[in-house]
């Protein structure tokens, strides 16, 4: 099958391409290399040293496999280069996550916000053009969040909730609670792209992922030029993988408010599972499937126990700080989204174990020289003073 | 109070100003003339004479009432012109109508879609930030439409919506279905302003108005240099005002396919009153209130035999033609949305009657020699050839 996969440089698009290359499918990568751009404006960067940019790494794939994965490095928000691409390579699949997807970063200030939603949405509106006008049969797989939904004091389904309402009776896109400017922009996206399932027959599956934790996938072992990227700073890290880097340089693992903060997770792994799985079971046309992509949920403060755990084995001292929290959102609530689609595609989870986080200590071990230890706290918050 | 007016020289931002200046208030408006620009690049114009831009229209108020109204020509989406604008004129009341406001022109394709989409996200988080940031207690009205809602089979209710579901309830954003690229960038505002009053403590009227009809306001009756514009072509027309422009000049009512259509309707003084009580009545600190604002449901057939029965009873033979619809929409639907929250305010509606017709049969009239025949029927289709 021909795969286009957008934002193909990043800590999951990389290894998704890999994924299919392996898997005997023709892939095409591209990327505007925004986030190596927000990472050298910080002056923050990945755990993991990767290669310069995607003809590095294709090259190194190419070397490694001697299989050949094509690369377009170009802003899917101009026209010209999206509408090059659906011309030249008329996917079958696009896999979506060429978008800018850090909460903090949308959260730093106006300009931030609008580059973020200006970004998301204006290059997915471009997708869903190129593909109504190039590709009509192609199926679109985009990558949405869980934080679309915040946390609602009912049960979260997917993607869609049959409501009794005085008699009457009808199935409607779940009600949306986003968190961030980020989050908003991944719910202009999910509007705009049912609005084309319904009025222009796409075909498309919005997967609502959880956070994403690992640092290796079965292509990433192969070479270490292979190796996917790694954040733990303030700004595109996320929970459970600072964590595991906290641990690792003996800082304080922060706890960010109450700490009951429930949300899915899912292993890299599991990630690659089941954009295959809607990659090989398209929806149909005219049709917005969506799917809660996590596999277990945890609080912020069950995932800080186990770390600390995990390390109490191997003999490290873990510490906990609670730190103020620089988000906006409850820190004890209700929890239980639906999340059964994908198992039934025949998703067989890999579920976080001690013997994983140990194998994360392992491979953070190894790059440990390369932290940035001031980047690691965070610096914007959601709410301004006097606010 | 000081009142902003964003587009305020639109349909209906002018008489609005007006209004509001004639109650003593002090008002000041900006507009980038983007409707006029959009009139003049598609060869089409309002039926009324309008005049040349907004230094007329304040210099004309002013000879008449001996009023001053504020006027900045400038675009909302470059953030020093919406900086400059409340840190200069400190508003208590925004009332934002400046948004590109068509439905078929979001429609054209994708240049102005994506065009559409930026224009009106952008300059709405523009002002949600401005007022974030320097005039936090002010009070933002925004006008949003009932085609946000689309047509659900249940009761739509006014903004929000109580759902039980597995033994626990919430009261959560009424879910939506927009109809083009335009409602779709009214949901995106609407979650966007949710967002800011939720976090940031904004305080928001969404006012999801109906279709508006009518000519005339007790200012604009004052002097013809006060006139609103008054669109009747396929891209700012709107049902009711172009079936009587249609009915005066002899051509046959466009029916769009099977006319079951229904939607809320309102007269262009009732928008005014609805716009005064919020601004007078102002939400709370954190709060999105959302009222739907219309006041009658039709179907378009019922308008078409409204403006048929008006005509005959002066002797005007007036035809309906039904004609392909060009637009994605059911046709036969149900439709029962709440409007109860403004009469709780305290609106008095002005009902659609016979007299109300003849009386803009009679405007129409004065102005029907300007009438560009050719723009009155669609030219762009929802759904391409094909999908």
């Amino acid at each position: 099958m021909r795969i286009l996969i957008l934002g193909g440089d990043g800590y999951l698009g990389w290894p998704t391409a890999m994924r299919f290359s392996n898997r005997g499918h023709e892939v095409h990568v591209v990327d505007n290399y925004l986030r190596r751009r927000a990472h050298s404006e910080a002056g923050t960067d990945s755990l993991t040293p990767i290669a310069a940019g995607l003809p590095e790494r294709v090259a190194a794939w190419r070397d490694v496999t001697g299989l050949e994965i094509g690369v377009t490095e170009g802003d899917l928000t101009d026209w010209a280069v999206t509408e090059d691409l659906f011309r030249g390579f008329r996917p079958e699949a696009v896999i979506h996550y060429g978008e800018m997807p850090s909460a903090p970063y949308s959260m730093k200030d106006r300009d931030h916000a609008v580059f973020t939603q200006t970004n998301n949405v204006v290059n997915t509106l471009n997708v869903i053009y190129a593909i109504r006008d190039l590709v009509p049969d192609c199926h679109l797989v985009k990558l949405g969040t869980m934080g679309e939904y915040g946390t609602p004091n009912i049960d979260i389904e997917e993607g869609y909730i049959e409501i009794d309402h005085r008699g009457r009776t009808d199935t409607l896109p779940f009600p949306k609670l986003p968190g961030s400017m980020y989050h908003l922009s991944k719910v202009h996206d999910s509007h705009n792209i049912h609005f084309a399932c319904r009025v222009w027959g796409m075909r498309a599956t919005d997967l609502n992922q959880g956070v994403v934790y690992g640092i290796e996938t079965d292509e990433t072992k192969l070479d270490d030029r292979l190796l996917t990227r790694f954040d733990y700073d303030d700004v595109f890290g996320t929970a459970l993988n600072r964590f595991c880097l906290q641990a690792v340089i003996g800082h304080p693992l922060t706890v960010y408010g109450k700490g009951g903060q429930t949300r899915g997770y899912l292993n890299i792994e599991d990630t690659l599972q089941c954009v295959e799985l809607s990659v090989m079971n398209p929806a149909a046309r005219g049709e917005m499937r969506v799917f809660n992509q996590f596999t277990e949920s945890f609080s912020v403060t069950d995932l800080a126990e186990l770390v600390q755990k995990a390390g109490a084995e191997l003999g490290m001292e873990v510490a906990v700080e609670p730190i103020d929290n620089p988000r906006f959102e409850l820190e004890e609530h209700y929890y239980n989204p639906a999340h059964t689609k994908l198992l039934d595609l025949g998703l067989k989870p890999h579920l976080l174990s001690e013997t994983l986080i140990e194998s994360m200590f392992a491979q953070i071990e190894r790059f440990k020289d390369r932290v940035i230890d001031e980047h690691i706290l965070p610096r914007d918050r959601w709410q301004p003073a006097g606010s």
